[in-house]
């Protein structure tokens, strides 16, 4: 590629109520807010030197804006862009000043119909890394990657991986030898996304790594103790794939929050990237806790980039929507 | 009291395979196998510095041979064994050298028909606490309680409270206020002995303290790396009821293991029960996940002390089996 | 004996300014502070549901007004008071509401001259332990043991075992077999009080018990974020007695606090006192770190239970202050 | 760049019994040995695909052979080759096969004196991040990093950040406003190797990555209880300068290696390097415990790459060996 994506950088959420949105990422999760406003909250993590990795933003229906990714420079945001053209995906420049503390972005909506954005530039602030006073609830780090629900991953993979240099760390194949899902990334570890076979194009879940696994089960109890037991959607548990240990979250919208550690390093170009059957239990939860049916079957609906209405979901090509297990 | 109950001591359990047995409970949980040979496994944990807490004896059906208690003085032994005399209970006196490393010991079938054995002396062994390098999978510390099924819980607990000298930690109520589980000690920390209603007298479980959550974490990761995965029953979560962050296991031949950390002192005589409703969702698991059904329907048979026979069971006083929550 | 101390139930110390000790001790370290005025800051760990294990009293001079434990009744007050009597130690009488949220207490010398306080009632509060939102720091759960210097450890050693009913769980030995240190309970874990031979009578820590190892660690992190790595004195690191997990502060005017995890339980009475030779370098930090020399010879000062003056101190009986270890 | 360094891939020791470091590496710390033989062994970490990430080779004399990266394709080491050959430093060709396990390889002198490495292939082996049953002692997971003692760090810094690409995370000035030292990456996190001022060149440590603080703690209490605990040079304690939760460990031969976990992210390229002063104290540890004088004068001997003699070493430029702490 004559371009470098960076990692992704940022999840533009729409929920309905600012407040209790803020009262579950701050106060619960222990998202550090960098400004907020009537219209929307900037979030970010503890280690985070940039000014957010999260936009909440007031709306009446709760829906993906964009999921975004940090590139290197500007001239590889004109480059991307000619990549997402020339595969005739609808594309629209945002300049410089236009969102709050970024600069000029690209939006796209991808092959799948996932609206993307791309940027080089945005604020940096104070990380706040070794403000311990300031740790709270699950003690955020950074943003991690996205998980996407799309009906056809092996169209999305070709393309992420052909088209926009994307590595796969992990995959999972059904019986007929068929691409069910898909770790990949461009920073060194596991994944910036990833794509699962299911109704979409839906956003599953943005994750947050943390920095141990304790802050995850600090994190459950803060969480118990403030009323939000009923957000814990699965786990915590190990995943066979990735090795992370989890905690699926869902915000007060529903919005699925991923918080997550214990990946690996990937940085070598030969890395073999690890297949896994789909009916093979430790996959899903190395512990072997199944996911309820709801970990399946909900996700965010996403937007168009130009209209901003809701994108049209299309049933997935393979057939099998969960792991059958046979115990 | 003119005794002195000091604490849960050990479980005997009947099992069908010992080699499978060993496998489970040397290699996965990291408990210490003082001794072993064709008839019995007799296991301990990293602190203990008594042989065991835990026999395993082959047998043909699976089932629980005594729930066992430590007492101060020989005395205390006769003065015990009076008390249950006196009920109307069984009692059966074996004396010192008849079972391997224990002094003289008084076996009861106690007023809900679980078989009881209380003992003042046991072999003493090196304690191992401080030889980190044998930790091995959950690194199993001490035998912390027993947990157990029975029709009639009010009857129980008044039973071990106003003639054994138990006192109470917290207690749960259905919505006429009858008494529906109780967490009752002699040491002071939340229990050595529980009663719920169900159908009984069964064991429902034996659990074990460790030193820390990481070691439950590490433990599920040892479990599932030694294809034990579907052992775990529920968990890892952490108890509204106790604060303990807990995992429960099934042993190759279904008794249930809990692995058990994080619970407080309960040494002052002013300390006040603490109270909860059955279907006060928290109260289960402060995290929110439901129990399996599993969880509250299987138990262990418990035996005869005199024929060794199964003890029959009985349906529960109280109508509700498990706690209903209405989301 | 025919009364029962249950075990170690607060520290009252002489504060020098309120304000910068509140700061240590409520944002540091994570204490609850239960109520404050301009003259005292009554504080509590989490899991306590009594109304303090700590007071800071406003004075000019950093000092130890009183080590208090808890009994079990209001006649073993009496009997205790009578112990001392006999020992020709000062004792004192302070009735309910003289001091704020404490029934009757026992204000006594004991025989090596430290101010020692016994009382039945306090208070009760609503305990934290599930406020998991409400942790800070090195999230203090509750106390857990003093430890004094005194001239003489076999006498102190002889009085606490024979006359007030503790119990040995390890001890320190020179190369002349005389008794260097010794750590002592009542209730069942290593101590609630420990004795080394040194200037004395004073009181070389107060400790408190944490849940687990990471808090500690966390507690490090909050402490230096907050500008208090100069309190960190000795630690993190694990002793090789009593098997803990340590961190030695001190407080603004020079208290040392110890923060504890890791010991285990000490219930039987067949349990055999653990002998170290003082020269073992294993038994200070099984990690092999040596002490710093102002943690062998600095301590807080001892007030007279009548006069409120300073207890004269004296050199200790046995000639080596601290182990030599010829590495 | 016209070449791509992928990361810190290896080191090549001398050792001088080869049994006793087996026994630290492997027992002790938990590496994996992919292979050994008579005059050598070859480990790995849990998460390495590759055969090794350390190589200990029996010697008459302790030194450090090689300081080795892996990259990207075999173009690139001719570019690298060409790049130190530009520079006037020695470079040596070793062809595949000649190294055990390694491809075509590249050594070089670099302008402080070091022996590097550099080679693109290595045999792959099993993943074994999840056969948690093989975790043991700290559990090392990965290679992470080298820090040198080097007379003039502005030299080595500006030919590693100009000429090979390199990028700065941290750094330390003194008060004259010279660089005293600097962590320098490839792969995206703190460094990959550092700089410090000091009598060199000299390997002052290699440090592995652990999974998390639980697994340091570990380790000092399994290091401690195989007797190794006069091998804890410093630590456990975080660093202010890369926030790193670490322990310093001498092996058999005095080879330092660092334990490590903790760090950031460090992909941006807008990242701005963080600046520390030396004498600011929450640099070296963010606790506030020095670290003891060896730890600032011993090191590693480097070999010459062609005559394997010892490099001769120098003064350092900057005349501060060490920070000064007023307190």
């Amino acid at each position: 590629m004559n371009f470098d994506i960076i990692r992704a950088a940022r999840a533009v959420l729409h929920v309905t109520d600012l407040e209790k949105s803020r009262q579950f990422y701050e106060t619960a999760l222990g998202f550090i807010v960098t400004e907020a406003d009537d219209s929307a909250i900037y979030l970010r993590g503890l280690e985070e030197h940039v000014h957010h990795s999260l936009v909440l933003k007031k709306a009446e229906i709760p829906a993906v804006e964009a999921i975004s990714y940090k590139v290197r420079t500007e001239e590889d945001l004109d480059r991307i862009g000619a990549v997402f053209e020339k595969q005739g995906c609808k594309t629209k420049w945002i300049e410089k000043g236009r969102q709050h503390a970024l600069g000029r972005a690209l939006r796209v909506q991808d092959p799948s119909g996932l609206p993307l954005e791309f940027f080089t530039e945005m604020v940096t602030v104070d990380r706040l890394l070794q403000r311990y006073d300031l740790y709270r609830g699950a003690r955020v780090q950074r943003i991690d990657h996205f998980n996407n629900l799309v009906p056809d991953v092996q169209k999305a993979y070709d393309f992420y991986i052909h088209e926009l240099g994307f590595s796969c760390s992990e995959y999972t194949e059904d019986k007929d030898g068929k691409l069910w899902a898909a770790w990949i990334h461009r920073k060194p570890n596991v994944h910036d996304v990833a794509f699962m076979n299911g109704v979409g194009p839906r956003l599953h879940h943005t994750a947050f790594w943390l920095n141990d696994p304790m802050s995850l089960i600090n994190g459950c109890d803060v969480l118990a103790a403030l009323g939000y037991s009923d957000s814990i959607e699965r786990g915590p548990a190990r995943h066979g794939l990735s090795n992370a240990f989890f905690l699926y979250l869902r915000d007060p919208d529903g919005h699925r929050i991923e918080l997550y550690n214990g990946d690996y390093l990937t940085s070598d170009p030969d890395f073999k990237p690890i297949r896994w059957d789909l009916d093979d239990k430790r996959r899903q939860t190395f512990w072997g806790a199944e996911a309820p049916d709801c970990w399946f079957n909900e996700a965010s609906t996403v937007l168009d980039i130009e209209t901003g209405e809701k994108i049209e979901t299309h049933q997935p090509k393979l057939k099998q929507h969960k792991p059958i297990f046979a115990v």
